[in-house]
């Protein structure tokens, strides 16, 4: 892997600390440290306790979608949101590549199949935004059908909102060399190695094409009614701390008491147009 | 039953044959007759075979909403389209009421579930539809829910004739003689008589109310991309083949050898504005 | 087609008359008449209806497998029990090929997610017998897969009928002979052609080895529990009247008035070892 | 809830340190500590990466069913599992309670819909054995209903054992003391309080009803072909780290390097007959 990456990231990688932030876009230089992190990290727990006793007295439906490119940390945040909330009520949903018989159906369906009842969190591990943006890097659509997804989209999301389903929409975005770092990682932790699939380093390879997509997916995606909400993810622990309290600055629950995410890591994708490259 | 008929439809109906057509409205005073009748019906039957291979070899999806009041012929229409299709790749889907955890979900995901998958054929008997209409009737649904029904229905219908479904929704209609006809006859009839539910019964007091609906229901759901074919069905038989002739004529299978459906029974919903009451 | 037919089949069927029955081992020379037919029928119809009001009223669940060959006229048997019943409590399952996923469940996985709830009525055209027969002689599944379905089988069966689920098997069987009017009748009939497959007409010629793959499947399959109801099938009209008053027979529901199947064509699988070939 | 724990466990309890175990039958005065035990389970960790590495690669399914009283630490341990593994390989199935429809299935039908495809690992978060332990003691089966449920039940774990799926059944087991323990602390502790609904303030006084239903369920569930792993809990770190090597003892992955489960906490349900009161 080392390889591939720039000279300059090979560089800044060897001579960073574990817990230095390369990008120099990113507004930390550090990562939270322990003691800040526990406690605001148990502080979300609380509110999202509360926030689990009004979605179930109340019958609220919520579908929070996890994008992100690989290694952004998607299931730590997923992880960190469900990890003291009833699982017989919060669900995470992780489709696996979609079978034959799911390839010739309205390609929304599969992901209709398992959307919340009253009372009930789903939380998506990547989503119907796979069309958009991996399934199109990879060559596993056509350009046709991507164009259709994009038309369908905003109906779509729409109707789920309409429907009085509360639905957000979270990209975890990283640098280059943040997802390098994360591969490098990955490639020496043998708990993570199984991360590495090919097609994921063969995804390096396609950091510039993900970016196009995915600059691509936002200006057609954000809509009014389904906006996305980025997370910049060099810091894993204020990217987990930021998409719990900004899932939770949305919710009207009594007693709520959230401190907002913090607006340098967390806003909208004009967060991404300010670094270069970006996503 | 017969004594909640208003009087004249009662005469009417004591003085009647088998076989005549009641409702003045009605184009027609008598029957279609066998002869003519098992014609047709073969005609059609071999052109429903020609489009079952074109659409087979093609992997096109096809979705049809039969739609009418209790004891408009909707099941007999669709007997007539599956008559000589491959049961493996032509399906019928009759709902029974919700169950209590789909009553807390997306009101069109238990649809959904039952859309094709390519070189599928799927006859609704009864659909989404019943928001707009039997569950307001009935008060099984709230105002607000059918509100919020009608304001999604566009979008969810368009998003199926995007994605490629060949999508159709025939309205069978019935004047209100007909329908107290075909009950006294289900009255009657012991093979029929379970077709008679307390619920049925109770329908018929409410005829207006369903008519009220209904218009309602066309102006709200006509739309371009997805319009309604309305048949007028006091002739079963003319029914059933109008039915079928206005599938055939939709659609561009090779071969193609179809009669257009008789004008006089079968066009949009201006056809029911014609007369009165209607639905 | 016609060219693989031994002779002395092939010259039967030129003299036969249209209702001819050829297969010798039949105990009727000729199909059931017109009027004797339609009498019973419509007798069989009105015990069908009485039945479902007590399912309905009961909760009852059932399940009724049909098998046979290509053209033992399975269809049609399930088309007339469903006649008068209503589509929203009695189903017929009819699935297509396995997905891939499906594929690498447990086998009876997608037969269990049909299975009946309270007061529901489900036909299964084929079954779960697939994987004895159709898959076997087609090689679509090992003998290793073949001979785990059949140490599942017994356990699976006995666990519905456990249940309180009424279960019963309906093998509709068909002589060399008949097969083979009933291909040649499909060749020429255009309602029919699409029903001969290229995977029929090579099924043809393996007559043989279904009848082997038949045979081992009455042995290990006519448990106690889960018996087997063979039906001689020749004559269709005999062979529907026969499922009908089968299934009737067997459900003790209010005001049963049945005939009882006639013994000559339906009993038990011997009834197939009294003839050769068989099946 | 404290004033319903007689005497000397109020009293035992309150003299208790907040890592001392209570339940003088446990073998340990004192949970693990904090650096053995983390060794322990990343060296676990490891070996579940490898045992993924595996069961992707040849296609193997796996069911794990987690069972315990409330408290007992079914979720963290499951959490546990899947700490390191692929949410989109392995999967957690928690059901809520079953809706009308559900009702009227076949018990085990909904849980059937869970079970894997090739390369997929299911970890049962409770189970079908719901219906012979709380389902039972709230009363919300009848006592029909459960021996059905006892008679099927061996079929049907045979089966999937037979059908080539792995299959586990792990126990959770803790003392009266511990469970009281757990209450008061979910009491105190707002992240927890949830945990406490009114059905398992209600549970606690059935201690004693659920200690003869597990009993029983032991007995008639304890089949050769699949036995139940016993853990005692008291001790959530040892717990933890026996489930996971109690799942890696049985799997033959390349590489394997297991540390076998302590004895002295994890067996058969002898484990439990010699302390008492059990389960
Ligand atoms: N052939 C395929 N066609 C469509 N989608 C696929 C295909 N293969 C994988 N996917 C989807 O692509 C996404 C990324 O896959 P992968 O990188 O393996 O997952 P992860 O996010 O767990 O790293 C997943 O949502 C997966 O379901
Ligand atoms: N309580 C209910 N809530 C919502 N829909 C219902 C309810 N009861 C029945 N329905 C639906 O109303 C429609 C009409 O019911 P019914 O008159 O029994 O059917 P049919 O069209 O077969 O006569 C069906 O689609 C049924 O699923
Ligand atoms: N590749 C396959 N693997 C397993 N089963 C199959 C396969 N292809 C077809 N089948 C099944 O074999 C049975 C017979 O198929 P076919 O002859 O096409 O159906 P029919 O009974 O409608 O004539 C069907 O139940 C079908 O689902
Ligand atoms: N009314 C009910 N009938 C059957 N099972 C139930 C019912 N209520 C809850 N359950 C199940 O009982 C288990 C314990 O529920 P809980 O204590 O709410 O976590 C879960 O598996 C529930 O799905």
């Amino acid at each position: 892997i080392k390889k591939k990456a720039p000279k300059e990231i090979r560089e800044a990688l060897e001579k960073a600390g574990k817990h230095d932030i390369l990008d120099p876009g990113y507004p930390y230089r550090k990562e939270l440290d322990d003691k800040e992190y526990e406690d605001a990290f148990h502080a979300c727990q609380l509110e999202l306790v509360k926030m689990q006793t009004w979605f179930r007295a109340e019958g609220k439906r919520i579908v929070i979608v996890f994008e992100g490119r690989d290694a952004a940390g998607k299931g730590g945040a997923i992880k960190a949101v469900r990890e003291n909330l009833n699982p017989r009520w919060t669900r995470d949903v992780a489709l696996a590549a979609p079978s034959d018989v799911e390839r010739g159906q309205w390609y929304f369906q599969r992901y209709v199949a398992h959307l919340p009842t009253r009372g009930e969190l789903v939380l998506f591990d990547r989503s119907w935004y796979n069309r958009a943006i991996v399934e199109h890097v990879f060559g596993w659509c056509t350009d046709e059908e991507r164009e259709r997804f994009f038309r369908e989209l905003p109906s779509f999301e729409d109707m789920l909102v309409r429907d009085g389903i509360i639905f957000m929409k979270l990209w975890l975005a990283i640098s280059r060399a943040e997802e390098l770092r994360q591969f490098l990682q990955r490639e020496r932790d043998p708990l993570k190695q199984w991360k590495l699939s090919p097609t994921d380093i063969e995804g390096l390879a396609k950091y510039d094409d993900f970016t196009t997509a995915i600059a691509e997916t936002f200006v057609r995606s954000n809509t009014p009614i389904a906006p996305w909400t980025v997370i910049l993810s060099e810091d894993k622990r204020r990217a987990r701390l930021a998409a719990m309290q900004s899932i939770l600055s949305r919710l009207d629950y009594p007693g709520k008491a959230v401190t907002p995410p913090d607006p340098a890591i967390c806003g909208g994708p004009e967060l991404l147009a300010e670094r270069k490259p970006a996503g």
